[in-house]
């Protein structure tokens, strides 16, 4: 096949392409180039494994091919499915040159790469994302990790993929409901970071939901190239990388307080993304396009119903707080935003009351 | 109290120093000044916490001081301690700049730092180690994780304290058996890597054995000074710092093999020294030297009753290996050590079969 161009996630040794094409895993696409070793282990899903494991198998020719499917859902992102993962690795004598392969959404990649993470600590990984929001987000960056009861993403490692693959005729199976909450992430990251593409996303986010291809290529590479150049400047999250979590703090909040699966990650970002837009300094007309952007997504605009004590509670569990302050993602325009960590306690608690009714 | 002179680990930013000396925890060492932020977690086990958790709860003074007491010994190092630590961490609503204080051997600082590591994808973290194979080897470097059915510290992660305490004082309360497993990685400590300090050792074993606080703090200080110089070289051991394994392909072998617990992860090692001394190219007069050191400390000279295949497979899981090819740790002199991938498996099966009977 034609040499597909990459982006490159710049971090030194840890750097890595992100390879963004059409038909990657039906056209030969050389995956078992970029094995570490000898074997390696296949993490999907029930969902997924029927309609790709195949597929990405087949481009492994040659090589010991393991696979565990773990239970579809963020429900399943726990510390069981973490020890399935080390138990199939230990199973199959798996040594520190196996290469975890993650092949599914946001769930299965932030497991595997927990895993990947943590067996023999540290073994290479390689992510193969299916849904628009692991495409556009959660596959790039090296952020792993799994839900515990009292928080979302509450525990795990950076651990960076030596590989993402998106193959973007996956987005052909997504059910209409991920993709509209993969376009949450979409929409953040013209939010955060680029308000040329924001722009570009109020016109065509028709085409996005009528699954255009070009349309959806675009706007994967586009955040990609953010997320990517944000990550390269910092990628512990020690400073600007925090951006990345706009909409989050109450985004994390409605999935821990719902009961995780309940709503799909990126409905509660989109209103996490308005709530947050009621801090910082963006105009009104500015706070009206974010508001009708998110809307023509199909995605919700007001939180579930929940009580207010309820959501300021789980948001106390927010990894970017510091001894109890909590820090809020801020815009003050389309595509500027910054960390605010003095965010007095009564305007939260205001806008949770309103918003929560 | 007078300022006490502490061994570096020079990690650029991840540096941190080793502070050794007798009466740390009753004189009012200033270990609130190493908290990163308003509030710790203390772990540490049933049979430590009774003896030294006060102590360390009144260097604390004014800081919010949670405690979990985990189950004692080998046996418990595992997914449910991990989990145990990380409920512990959720409950009292840790967050990013709360810190982990390991009080106890290595299988508290292992769970502990291991947790740390992973809780918000990173904690601060300090140990303070109350065993002789903690001070002198554990407690330094970075390396935590759990044990797997399948492997011993199969999962965990590198993540470096910022402090290493070592009151030699707490060796006081350890048990005869537990002194001698220690006394196996200071032997370890000489026979890779300083043939001086190995002639040190034959003439102060009883000394170290009678509990002679000269001599015992002189051998916690320079294995510091030799791990600390072998990690700052290498500190996610991708070449040197495997010579800190030595004996440990056979020894963790024989944990796995017996069940962890059954032998202590020193008495282990010290037959796992012997066998790995018949490869290389020791000859028989350091041999002899290395044997009867080890037998001086009062350590076990021959493995436990098990079958060689038994061992040859739980060997297999070493995190060494390569695609399925073991790298052993073996000695060219005392003092000197490297890394041999190439030693023919006829050699291992016959010096087990042989030492296994």
């Amino acid at each position: 096949m034609p040499a597909v161009p990459a982006l490159n996630v710049a971090l030194g040794e840890r750097s890595y392409p992100i390879v963004i094409a059409s038909g990657l895993l039906a056209d030969g696409f050389d995956l078992a180039g970029y094995l570490a070793g000898r074997d390696c282990l296949i993490v999907s899903n029930e969902t997924v494994a029927p309609l790709y494991a195949a597929r990405v198998e087949a481009l492994l020719h040659g090589r010991a091919v393991h696979r565990i499917d773990l239970p579809d859902g963020e429900a399943h992102k726990n510390m069981a499915s973490f020890s399935a993962v080390l138990d199939a690795l230990a199973e199959q004598r798996a040594a520190r040159d196996t290469t975890v392969i993650a092949l599914g959404g946001g769930v299965v990649g932030d497991i595997a790469g927990f895993a990947a993470a943590s067996y023999m600590r540290g073994v290479p990984f390689i992510q193969v994302p299916t849904t628009l929001l692991a495409q556009v987000d959660s596959s790039v960056g090296g952020k792993t990790g799994i839900n515990h009861a009292r928080g979302k993403n509450l525990v795990g490692a950076f651990h960076q993929p030596r590989l993402v693959l998106i193959d973007t005729d996956t987005l052909a199976t997504l059910p209409d409901r991920e993709l509209k909450a993969g376009l949450a992430e979409v929409i953040k990251h013209g939010a955060i970071a680029d308000a040329e593409f924001f722009a570009w996303l109020e016109d065509h986010v028709e085409a996005l939901l009528a699954r255009d291809a070009a349309a959806l290529a675009h706007a994967i590479r586009r955040c990609c190239e953010i997320k990517a150049a944000i990550v390269a400047e910092d990628e512990r999250e020690e400073g600007r990388r925090a951006v990345l979590n706009f909409g989050h703090t109450f985004g994390h909040a409605i999935e821990n307080s719902l009961g995780y699966g309940e709503w799909l990650h990126g409905e509660a970002v989109a209103v996490g993304m308005l709530l947050a837009a009621e801090l910082g300094n963006l105009d009104d007309a500015a706070r009206a396009r974010l508001r009708k952007l998110v809307a023509a997504a199909g995605l919700p605009l007001a939180p579930p119903a929940l009580a207010a004590a309820t959501l300021r509670r789980a948001m106390g569990m927010d990894k970017k707080a510091r001894s109890g302050v909590l820090r809020f993602i801020v815009l003050d325009a389309i595509g500027e935003a910054r960390v605010d960590a003095n965010v007095p306690e009564a305007r939260i608690a205001g806008l949770l009351s309103r918003a929560a009714g």
